[in-house]
This record gives structure tokens, C-alpha cells and sequence, in this order.
């Protein structure tokens, strides 16, 4: 009797792996900070090969936006920034990814897009990277 | 007895009608074409003041994906256009609204984000903006 093929399990893309901080699984998606800690640019990535967010059934979008809220939530209520840009791009890194970006009149690229504009980089320490992890998870 | 207020009549921010052909309305927003015709870029309104996506009641937030949806598979099924681009920014122009926007590789800012950077500009002829608002409503 052939051997049913298990589908391959699934990995993030070395882009994203390299750009950002893992901070764990939300309900659908996996959870990344970006590394440049110049503003706060969370991304998450659920668990599909689909590439675009607006192919993914309803119920699945549902479940990424909800991941995305929590974040968004947590950007502004414990962060205290004013803004969240949201935005589904992937035109360079294929695997679906969704940017939850923390927006506010000072930061160095307002009002650009973070996209391609951010050239100020600095870096999260330790400290900072747990504390979002457990700051994110514990509105889970 | 005091006369109750009610809430102002909904209307476009000035720049959105400035920038846009209007196409009449989806389920839950107000939807727009992009006037530069250089690739098919569509806006969606949803009727609420809050600013952010992620600050929309499920429900709600729902609905305009389901409207973003809509569009997205036009882009894709009608307009041949491999990949959709999805965000909703509003650093500029603070009423929520949503891009749509189809890309390919030969688009004229591949694989830039259109924000800021799609330089080409062309116009849509008033027979390729009725057939697009008739393709949309059709699906809808």
C-alpha cells in the first residue's frame, strides 16, 4: 500500500526569522517583533501557504484579524501609541505575513509608510522583548 | 423637551474624493477607484468614525474584509492580476479607509509598496470605470 505524504510541517521564512524577534503563537498566528526597535512593528504570520490575506475563507481571516486586534490593543493601551497601521504586503517575502505597526507623530518616519522609509534602526534588549511577550500573551 | 442631535451625515474626507472615481456602495463601505490608472488600486470606506481597522467591532471589521474580499477577487479573476495588496494606513488622510490594490511583477513600482512610490500615472477612460463599478456590483 503506497505511504500517504504528510504535507511539510510548517517553518517561517528565513527573511522574517533573520528580521525579527519570535515571541511565540498567538490563537492563529505566530508572533514577531520586528528587530528594529525604532517604533513598535509587530508581525504575524498564520499557518497557511496561501499568500494573501484576502484569499484566506472568512473564518480563517477572522481568527488572523483577532490575533492582529490583540496586538493593535496592546500597542496603544500599554504602549500608548496613538496609531496602528495594519498592512498585508508580501511583494518581496512570499509567506503570508501581517504588519501591526505602532504609529505616532514622533516617530522618525511619520507620516511615510514604515515600508522601505524607516532608516533609523536601534534595538529591543532582552528586557524589553520579554516584557512585549508577556505583555501580548497575557491579553490572550 | 430638548431636541435630541442627531449624528452628522456620513461624508468622504475631501482628499479621498479628490484623489478618486467614486463607484457606489459594497455591503458595509463606500467604494473608490484609485484615479491613477497605472494599476487597478481601490479604496473602501466603511461608514464609522474610528480610524484604525484593528479598533473595529469584530463585526464590523468583518463586514469591510468581506467588501476588501469582494474586490480582491475581481482584481484577481476579472483583472488577471496575480497578488493583492491589502492596508489600511491613514497616517495622511485619517478617515478609515482600505487599499485594495492589485499588483503584478511588470507594474511600474514591483515590488514597492504604491505609497509613496508609484511615480507613473495614467487615467482611467470613463468606459474602463463603468465596466469595473458593473464588475464589482455584479459579484457583490
Amino acid at each position: 500500500m503506497p505511504k500517504t505524504s504528510n504535507p511539510p510541517p510548517f517553518t517561517l521564512h528565513p527573511q522574517l526569522v533573520e528580521d525579527c524577534h519570535p515571541l511565540g503563537e498567538l490563537g492563529f498566528c505566530h508572533l514577531l517583533l520586528h528587530r528594529n526597535a525604532s517604533l513598535p512593528w509587530f508581525i504575524l504570520v498564520p499557518e497557511t501557504h496561501l499568500k494573501d490575506l484576502l484569499d484566506l475563507p472568512a473564518a480563517l481571516r477572522s481568527k488572523a484579524l483577532d490575533d492582529a486586534a490583540l496586538v493593535s490593543r496592546f500597542i496603544k493601551e500599554e504602549l500608548d501609541y496613538p496609531k496602528v497601521n495594519f498592512a498585508v504586503i508580501g511583494n518581496v517575502v512570499p509567506q503570508m505575513h501581517l504588519h501591526v505597526v505602532g504609529r505616532s507623530k514622533s516617530d522618525p518616519c511619520w507620516p511615510a509608510p514604515v515600508w522601505g522609509n524607516l532608516k533609523v534602526s536601534a534595538e529591543w534588549s532582552p528586557e524589553q522583548i520579554a516584557s512585549m511577550q508577556h505583555g501580548i500573551q497575557s491579553l490572550a
